[in-house]
């Protein structure tokens, strides 16, 4: 297999989980705008996460979130994602919206809060069982806003405890992925702030057990390709929740902001082995004025050139560089790959998958976006259920 | 006068407005958590802004932000305000949270939506020459979410050509106070982001345009004290925002976060003449997760403290140490006041105005709590109306 | 002339001023690692500039530095460079090495060392007479360390009357180009810390005072490109100082740390009119660790790719985008151009130019480097002579 | 004892170790301003920390850098420090300042730097054997500037490889100590860049290796006080490198940026038991602008002061508020002791201890800034010898 043949093998095997979530409605503090043909279902989620995945051809899974995804029936769920040709990814779950979590959940002071939320996650392991889930994602929204508000100390505690319990639930084939986060919603302390801290606890809990860089979840200027390194030499990397920012956690399209950080992120990536290993590629996005499902096309493809390039790395003339200790040699192979034009390259690897070369364009002409403004009247849109 | 007697009776004139908005409930993006006794109507906010300035003396004006304080007579409201010993503040204008401001209010592309968002300014203004209000708060949460979206420039332009309008409508006693923010709810650009573009457009529309320094809308490790200090040597200091951050514009109580830098702040207030000019110092919070009336008298309380130590700063040691270039004994001389526990002087003041000494234990066995929380059943609570 | 002509001769008429110090040795505060075959003397230091100009064909004037370039005849270096085919550029002042400039220069509390600092400035107008220079660059270094340090205000005041002095000096074609910084060497305040401080200082000054933006003097996140509009607005952008930066005044190589960042700064130059306009485009790097020369030719060509590819930029579709309120759309115009490979295109305008298309490989074919480490030896190596 | 006996048992016992460096002269890579009577040898920066710790009675120690403090005979040197009445503490490291330290030390690409570095260490710690120090504080400026420079993670599997031979050397009672950093002088990526990174390493080299946490060394908004409780949970803080910041690594004097955060981080280190455990309390400052004795001096009492208020929080009542989920009382109990004047406490205990109560005037009353002009005449100043 010649070189750009072994890329394009690559490309074709790429799968970027999207979250059912990114089809509903989103917005900040200030507002929500509302978009015509939200879904207003889990079934409705799927059923344009299906169109991604047509058009892209490597968005293959979705991401579900519980309560917002919550359904009687999860093997008819998987069913139905099925039958439009998608399959049912990682569970995430959701210990930030009732009332009871305001001081926290896994962390917070009341153990009864404490017990409510660890039973959340262990209902989030019975859904994986239903729905044949392997992955299951925590985030927690835990944490103070001013000093003195809880004892930081005991939350770690707290939150060891509480991740022991779910981490003995789980099947053999399941992992659990914990996230961690800079800040926000709360503004003094966050409880899994940093990957150290995601990290310490997953050590600690065992193999099944680990990180999730969310690529929007750091302190200004903070190295991610250096942490996406580092979690993959220590086998700790578990997932990706892809989106860019500009500020803080801002959960723009990936590639967006920085499209150099993502190709640098994606160079580690396939440098580390965590291409070819089950580290799962996640997006985690908020289209907030712009239409959703084009974004979220656009953000797959954002990934995939981003792929590419790193890719197209000449590996051995950059060790050769590197080795002796040439800085402009070194660097110029960098970017010799990521100044190269993917796109054309990326048409050829569609059409060899039988899709068409432009995504966007073929969504656009689908009439997907002017059947559910149409079919999709009445009812609750899905949102973030604030 | 002594000097203490000095340092008294200037603490006795500091005026803090508090904002409406404050006495309802907020949240972040993922949650609004509600509160019980939350007001439920202008007039019940403004019950709740009379206990804070009853017992801390110093809180005698509400600011109102329309349309969430929106009411049929606004001599009724100013009236319902006096009879209980407070008075109408400022008026914030809303410009956010109608559908069609998704891409922008006076900067929007379309001129249907400018025009809509100049109305409401200049109806603001229509509704100072009601309540009595002396000044127009203008905060703008155009932007644009990704590069390319719109023009950074004619955005510039269109926002030059609506404030100039509503400028022109100012009548002569009223100032428009314009506010910058570094970001948020708009993700890549925000149209007025920083001090200097503020500082831009104040100066071509006239003396009355003035500048709004909110304390949590800065870039990391931003010095607000430079900008303060320059603001008054130019004369184009308004009004403060006063709340504070250790992230982004987090939006806790001020003082809560940093007191050093909120010294630091009113320390160059005195210093350029900001304390006894027509600056305005007003209250900018959101208490998330704490209870609100009692965060908005340790707010004040807080700015008082900070006040109380500027105010102390002995500034002829303090230039005789600047004047030699001794730079240890002029920072000792600032930290001597800081290092000052001021909250004995500050029961000293409060007795003498009248008041109980300890603000928060007087509010907290005055019952109020309670009777809100027992009469304010029913009906819709306040909020940011998103 | 087609479009894509029209591209080519833009790119024909670029001109980068390369800065004197950068062939010198630099470093860090930990460590200057001193390179073979650095320059000796100023002239030596053109003969390096000539060599960039002549690979490149794009940067044929060289900014000095005073005192670093001070030579007794000005007219028969600027002959020297002429001779290599490079013309002097502008005059950068240097108040920061005297060691009674510790505390300040022109804002200084010692009415003494302010009047040297000025008295340097006012040299540095009569050394561009000689030189026939254009453009005044002053940076200051002057702040403070500690809070109560010295008065805030008052070095505005020393500022603003140092400038003045300074201004009247200025012939009728010499412009002064004020720079600011966020911070260092000063760590708590910085008497031009913004834009807009030097925005305030230049308009009061008059026509002949503008800014210089130099692409690593701002805090975290901010948005250079807003300011870059807004500058060219206000017709005050006289200058870059071009370099990238991760962190804080990293001084690396333009584009090496955000590419996509020089490419929007380069498309709102041209969008305001900034390209054709007076706005000088010089770099100010430090090559700490690596060879000199071929990475100011490759800064070059950075520069070079970004405007290539902002020239590109489809104004008219992104118009009609933005317009339409279409997010994606309009996004995706800005990024076509951005993800189109510009080196074929600008090998063209070299060799049309008369060029290698390759001026790194040129440069390091052309022996240069050999020769300078062959023949520099002895003397003192240029650096900052701090 | 009552606990305010307690308490100033407690301050009593307190152990600051000041290092040999803060007396010479530092500065920034744009000059190093020169002091008068800064020491030319180790023996006269004991003699400096020697007066700091008679007018703090808490500075029993002073770190060594090695090679700045190379000496024929360490015995020697010990017991010239003992009849000044302090000790040798820890033996720093230096591996940033030989011309093959270019690319990096114990990271470096070159196997044959490596060795070097490796063996610099192995030298410290037979220093340390000579010196009876106890711990090898490690800092490494080990980093990339460019993207491609190097590997990121084979500089870890080096990194790895070299902590490990060092650490088989320790004696029984040594400790390697890492200390991390978030950028400079490396610009790109650094080796050891946040507490997770040195955490990693410790770990897997075993119980005597601990990580340092210079308060400096932080990306902007990091909660450095949640890392010091989370080290003290994994039982893996080993020491502070104390100085304050406003913007990057700024080595101000400790407290003189943020008192406030200081107060925090020295409550969790009581809170988390690391006041009596065995974690060692270094300042590591540069006093570029300032007089440095009476900086060191105003540093340790900084320190002192913020300890103070830390053991003075009301510890049951701060529990029962936070387990009661009273934001605003928690917050208030800690505040009441932030806010409580410490100085008069302070005062006695010095008096108790024998002391003048007031250092710094006391160390200017001495003469000893007025001896060290006069006698420390000729030679070379210390510095960092770069």
């Amino acid at each position: 297999m010649t070189e750009l043949a072994a890329v394009k093998a690559a490309l074709k095997t790429q799968a970027v989980e999207t979250p059912s979530w990114a089809y509903g409605n989103s917005g900040t503090r200030f507002k929500v705008f509302a978009q015509q043909g939200v879904p207003r279902t889990p079934q409705e989620k799927l059923d344009d996460a299906a169109q991604v995945h047509a058009f892209t051809g490597v968005a293959p899974t979705v991401a579900l979130h519980i309560p917002w995804d919550k359904v009687e029936d999860y093997a008819a769920l998987a069913g139905h994602a099925e039958d439009r040709g998608v399959k049912l990814g990682a569970i995430n779950s959701n210990t930030f919206q009732d009332d009871d979590y305001k001081l926290g959940s896994i962390c917070a002071p009341d153990p009864a809060v404490r017990r409510k939320a660890v039973d959340h996650l262990l209902e989030c392991v019975d859904i994986m069982d239903a729905t044949g889930s392997k992955d299951l994602k925590l985030w927690f929204a835990d944490g103070t806003n001013y000093p003195g508000q809880d004892d930081i100390r005991a939350r770690q505690d707290r939150l060891a405890e509480g991740l022991a319990e779910v981490y003995e639930r789980l099947g053999d084939d399941q992992r659990m992925l914990l996230e961690y986060k800079f800040f926000e919603p709360a503004f003094y302390t966050t409880d899994v702030p940093d990957w150290g801290t995601a990290y310490a606890h997953c050590l600690k809990l065992g193999p099944k057990a680990q990180v999730v860089v969310d690529t929007g979840h750091h302190a200004p200027g903070t190295n991610i390709e250096f942490i996406v390194a580092t979690l993959l030499r220590e086998d700790k990397l578990g997932a990706f929740d892809f989106n860019s920012r500009f500020y803080a956690d801002d959960d723009l399209m990936v590639g967006a902001a920085d499209p150099f950080q993502l190709f640098r992120i994606m160079y580690e990536v396939i440098r580390g082995g965590g291409f070819t290993s089950d580290v799962a590629f996640m997006l985690d996005q908020c289209h907030n004025v712009e239409a959703k499902i084009p974004a979220i096309i656009r953000s797959v493809m954002n990934v995939q050139e981003a792929t590419a390039k790193a890719l197209l790395v000449d590996r051995a003339a950059l060790g050769e560089a590197q080795a002796s200790g040439d800085v402009l040699e070194a660097n110029a192979v960098l970017m010799d790959a990521y100044n190269t034009d993917v796109r054309p390259l990326l048409r050829e690897v569609r059409e060899e998958m039988g899709l068409d070369p432009d995504p966007v364009s073929a969504y656009r002409r689908s009439g997907w976006a002017e059947r559910i403004v149409a079919e999709r009247v009445g009812g609750e849109q899905a949102g973030w259920g604030a």
